[in-house]
């Protein structure tokens, strides 16, 4: 196989030994693989691929077809279209994952927007579902909403019956948040003269929660899922205590095998059909193939851009 | 009915109209009634009763017998010794509670240590066990362990088979926090040498919480029910995060009438057999009749004792 390798904070597409299936794994021919703010940091030395995954290979998310599976592997059939989030090793040709973790690609889908549906989805549900308990009808505050897992959390929360609230940084995309389902966009210094709202979406960090936790209503719930504007935040106690405020944040890459596995049969129940009938839809700002890489973590980098950038590789099969 | 009357910042006894119940109240003769922190802010206009509780009366929790009961409560009879959580109006000789928020006095028990049971047991409980879910063999983390709601968690801690560590601002009364369970006694400034803990009971604030948030092991909770030690707290979201730590916090007083009951329902199911059966017990630092009222308030206000303050009533009857 061909993968992307991190070798001195450079990039280099080098030729790898084919990967063979463990009992319950399957070997995908990556077709497309989203970028993510993480892939930006490993390649720094920041965040290191979780022990089993390949530390040297870059690659949160994948699209593709199974080419093999392992032998205590029933479930999927040689062929079958799917998509996964990955500890590490996404950005190749070939990509080993645990049965368990794949979600199928609805028919009629492309795999190249495919390439970005896992991770911001998967990370967008577990925060606003799993983790605050979004119900309909409530108002969330969704940070970082141009990006990919913000732009996720838009539609999710428009599919739940929710009011999302979209904070940017500036107005250039306020059109298509609103085709995403955006009630209001605001910026930041704008937050503060919201209307009051039961969930945040914290993707941003200490310059966006400063105003954010001001316009938390009663029961209001933080989940914490990125702090790229600063993580060091003053609280005030106070209020959490009069407004029975819950904080709480978490990573998907540091969960176990199981609890991945769980998120990705939720996701599949309640969101796979969602992607199927057009209701979710993964905007797609730019795509390189593998050979680019450099150009696609350029792209990636740069701010203003909506929607994911994606790899695309097998271009040829 | 005699009662304490908060006028400008001084406290009377002064006589008002014996009370009727409503349907669903009882006139419960006060026989003690334990003082807490908040009356002494509800004394300087800081922490009104809430709406349908005297505005002018303290008194958080009572101990005493039923007087009289209204005509939709058939669980309660005249003589039953009970104790309860009252919105306001407990320092006086009569007091009327909702009848699903009464807790009955185990047989044996004096009134004295019982009108300090209610508060400090219930919001240790809520905070402990049904916010916290504290479970057997964690770690949790007690601040200000000589005062009321510290001592009462210390030994609910024990009783649930976790591991209280007491925080406490100087060792003068280790030898009776470590009879009512204490594992480990450490200062606020010893708090980073310990080993990590699971939960957090915060009743002190941002003295203390700035050291306990750096001790939080993964999936650590953080329960915030006092701040007197300062509100504001800078919080390293990043921890929040990859640790995927819980910081909630809430008062008893605000809630709804029904939560309460069910509150008042646990603790009688959950603990009063422990009470009964002696390993939770009340620790009486001071007791104080009504016309002393003053003196009472001054004693509470004085650091350094260990238990609770109560006021005794009805001492004729």
């Amino acid at each position: 196989m061909r993968a992307v390798v991190i070798a001195n904070d450079l990039l280099n597409v080098e030729q790898r030994p084919d990967l063979v299936a463990g009992p319950r794994d399957v070997v995908v021919n990556v077709r497309a693989a989203g970028l993510n703010a993480a892939d930006l940091l490993q390649r720094r030395g920041f965040y290191p691929a979780p022990p089993g995954w390949p530390a040297d290979i870059p690659g949160l998310e994948i699209a593709g077809d199974v080419a093999a599976c392992g032998p205590g592997v029933s479930e999927w059939r040689v062929g079958d279209r799917v998509c996964a989030i990955v500890g590490g090793g996404g950005q190749a040709t070939q990509c080993l994952v645990p049965a368990e973790h794949l979600i199928p690609i609805p028919s009629g889908l492309e795999f190249t927007s495919a390439g970005g549906f896992a991770e911001a989805f998967t990370t967008a549900y577990d925060a606003l579902i799993r983790q605050a308990r979004l119900a309909h009808g409530e108002r969330v505050l969704i940070s970082g909403a141009a990006g990919g897992v913000g732009s996720a959390a838009l539609q999710i929360a428009r599919a739940w019956g929710a009011i999302p609230v979209a904070t940017v940084r500036d107005h250039a995309h306020d059109e298509r948040l609103r085709a995403l389902g955006a009630h209001e966009i605001v910026t930041f210094d704008e937050i503060e003269s919201l209307e009051a709202v039961s969930v945040v979406l914290e993707l941003v960090g200490a310059a966006h929660f400063q105003h954010a936790q001001k316009v938390l209503a009663p029961f209001g719930r933080v989940v914490v899922i990125g702090v790229g504007g600063g993580g060091r935040v003053e609280v005030d106690l106070l209020s959490v205590m009069s407004k029975r405020l819950t904080l709480t944040g978490s990573t998907l890459r540091a969960r176990g095998r199981g609890e991945k596995a769980d998120i990705a049969r939720e996701v599949t129940e309640n969101l796979v059909p969602l992607w199927a009938s057009g209701r979710l839809h993964v905007p797609v700002a730019q795509t390189f193939p593998l050979d680019r890489v450099e150009a696609a973590y350029e792209a990636f980098a740069t701010p203003g851009k909506f929607g994911k950038i994606i790899l695309t590789t097998n271009e040829g099969r």
